[in-house]
């Protein structure tokens, strides 16, 4: 459970209601049309721009942001240097037992790679083909909320543009000019919210999680070469903490 | 026949259709003169920006955006390590008569390469030079529907400006002033709708498109070079299925 | 002669005409001061952002986007391939002659060297230095129009809050407010005619036309080393024919 | 203290609260609804867009910002020299005791590592790692403060949206008109100062800060580097002084 | 003296009075406050943005935009040749004197460095090094205009958006509308000059000159790299003309 997420969802649209209420009421600013226009409008668009299938996935990628268990990398740090330790009193062949404990697949395959005495060149490539390719999916997912941020304002000024010349059509009874314009605004206005309180936010809380997925995958790339090489267990520990802030590192060995 | 694509089409221009309808009626929406200059304009902006040939081969290109089948790539994996257990039960030249199993020119190119014992540095700097501007061709190709998209908003705007100018020329008819800015707004209007609902989104998938091209052929550049150093088909297996989302791969082994 | 060039400033213009003689006629859009202040401003900004050496170099730069003959790569690879056998039968040095029947002195210096037996690494080297820093120039050529393209509008603006500025110190003769803006809206108007229909377009087709010669030469490139290293000529062939579209590709081995 | 920090908000908000007091008086500009909304909703984007850890963590990054003392790079350098003069007349264990001198604790760990006989490579791993991954944290440490940047007008514009319609609403009575349209253009102002005149700014520091430890850590890996290899500390002079611009070198060989 | 600073400056400046005789006279668009507000608070945001000691060096870094001596980088070609052609005859040491010749700290300090007898690699790493971090040091510099660039329009907008708040709160005189709109608009028409007149073009300017300097330090590189390998002179000369337009090429062997 992503709590930043949850919390920033309701502060900010709390806060948007709050300003709704001010302003003229919550009534006005609600127009179906419009949100038929510039909800229905971007998801066409987004259609043409991308496969069915990215976007049938698209609510399990957008979970993400709200479910994601952030893991502990420093417990995977103290993790893999155990497995080094192991390694190096017993044998890399005692981590076929170490194999379930582990839940991570990605890092399953690679101890099942280095168990089987795959190649090293070979487990890399394999690891790393696979990491690049994750990091290339996330882009991805992440990017067709990009591209709902760059359509819903668009479709909204669009929607503008319409009632905009609606209204210049016929300014003969000055009473109406305001609300009608208040009513092409609306379409610019839910495209804004969607841009700014939806679509920009979750992509980029996707590729936070992206990064931090990719930096545990290298840790693990990292861990699995080293306990292959047989490399002594302090210096795995001081690889991989190379990768953690200072202040998150912790040691087995102090 | 890319689904998504027509039914991102029909959607969105239905639903503008619908605004258009709500707003003041489809007919006040349509004025030739600008359609003429929004849409010639671009065109001739684009003949300055490329050479003749690339426009001319433009509607080839944007029909991949509709009518591309996109192949499916674990079973392009499979077919790979199927050729990785034949060259191994009975030697790389075997794999002759697989050539014809094979529609893709590229891959049949590779295997006929390795079957004719061609060096596979020399296989590989032909098969990646060739992906590489494959790649670029592509790109080109969806630039131009990048440039669609910067210049036709810009040739509205510069409609819009033209109308103006007119309009605040003479303001002393106050009853004409309104449908005047009106006209002058609509081909700011088909500037946005073809940058929108057109251009942008064609150009997007034609990217997504070339994409899955790019890494079906990044497959079969790795399969052709594990086949011909004689890997070992589960080793082939496991080097191609990295390249594919985990819940995606297939397996021939298990 | 490139054609799409003039045709595409002929429609653009010709359409951009109309569209004046619609709105106002062409007269209310001419403003001799509003044009000395943008062209001349923009002049000014650019004579500041480059060397004088650069700018005074300008118009042979643009003339590449109207009168470049784009030369035949398949043409090319045939002549590359043409020579690879001639090298592989006589000799190298049977090339000397070669060195007339070959206009494009960036090759003629390649098959110069080669003739002349410096070794692999030094023509390399040198021509890739060659290719690097021509490439350099010509993104430098095509960076001034971009800048055009920035600063014309920019003067446009700032024309624009001039004339805005005035309008609204004298706003008692209710009648001249709207001439008066639309003279202060033709420099925006000119900025954005000098950007979108001038200096992003042909900034575009200079690249366009870089991105060619600049595949020729490393087909040129590629067509040496390979000549040198003697290679089989139908190897040769098969090599450059990559950096060609499938469709494009011609073969004297067929 | 960054003294330019301090100075440089001193400067920008005094002559803000002079422009208020010029335009209509402090008091016309303060609107605690609008306070709310911008701040209040940019805060909920940010916590959408980033994982509660970094958010809670940034009073922390920004004090970066104001109270960081510049580490002199030119002593470095001499300190670093005076290791390589040592460990060539006493050998590289004679560093031990040097540590005690060197409070940076990325150096200390290069020595240690270099005095307890680690292969280079290795500690160029190391180090290196460490240095790219404190990079990668700072630039999302910067980052955040750019999403601030883009956020705060956003919500800004959303609440002059928000304004703008309530007023169009009611027309009714002109003499409302002007006021409420200027609290509706309150947010947007609220927006403006918050992304030019506090994120974007703050942001900047920190990139620099960021750069100036990143060249620092360079210095010291090349350095330990240099001496492990048993450079001549002349040489190591030089290489390290390569960092710096000409004139803030020093040298203790002249 | 770079001459078309000078008269860029002098062209678009005159230009602009000219604009501003036209529009309503040179004293209306003065205003100190905006004056003060516009650049005073670009100046505070550059504070915060920048440590002290960069913004205190600006001056010097921009009067390379206006006094800086293009050098001749076909005569530096020529100057390397011949010292090619002294190396092979004399031997190196025979450089020793030639050092005398040369003005320039990063030639003479590579003669030095191979007169020596250093290594080549640490020559390279050296001198590379060197103009790498002068790179990045250019690089900054010309970033603090464009920082320049974006902050004077942005505090420009603030200042208009101060302006107008005022403005809509005292819509009771309607004479007083225009003056007061026309003087919240001075400060975004000062913003807009201090970007597109100043900042940008002197920000594109200093990109320039580091550019050739960047150029003419790699043929430095490159030559003393050549001669300290004992290239024949002529090979030397090949490689160094690479770097340059065919048409500037000078030879000694012709």
């Amino acid at each position: 459970m992503d709590l930043a997420t949850i919390i920033g969802f309701l502060l900010s649209y709390i806060l948007l209601i709050v300003a709704l209420v001010i302003g003229a009421g919550v009534g006005v600013y609600v127009d179906y049309p419009s949100v038929l226009i510039v909800i229905g409008g971007t998801l066409g668009i987004v259609l043409i721009n991308y496969p069915l299938d990215r976007i049938t996935g698209l609510t399990k990628v957008m979970m993400k942001a709200f479910f994601n268990k952030s893991a502990d990398t420093a417990e995977l740090i103290q993790q893999l240097v155990g497995f080094a330790v192991k390694a190096r009193r017993d044998g890399i062949l005692s981590l076929e037992s170490a194999e379930d404990e582990v839940s991570d697949e990605f890092l399953k395959k690679g101890i099942r790679l280095a168990v089987d005495g795959t190649e090293p060149e070979v487990i890399k490539t394999i690891l790393e083909t696979e990491l690049e390719y994750m990091q290339e999916r996330h882009k991805e997912g992440a990017g067709i909320f990009t591209s709902i941020a760059d359509f819903a304002p668009a479709m909204g000024m669009i929607g503008t543009l319409v009632g905009l010349v609606a209204m210049l059509q016929s300014l003969s009874d000055p009473s109406a000019i305001g609300p009608a314009m208040a009513v092409a605004l609306i379409t610019t206005f839910y495209g804004s919210i969607i841009m700014n309180m939806f679509a920009t936010p979750i992509s980029g809380k996707l590729k936070v999680r992206s990064g931090e997925e990719v930096l545990q995958r290298q840790i693990m790339i990292g861990g699995i070469m080293a306990i292959q090489a047989g490399d002594n267990p302090r210096i795995v520990e001081q690889k991989l903490n190379a990768y953690l802030s200072p202040n998150k590192r912790k040691s087995q060995f102090d």
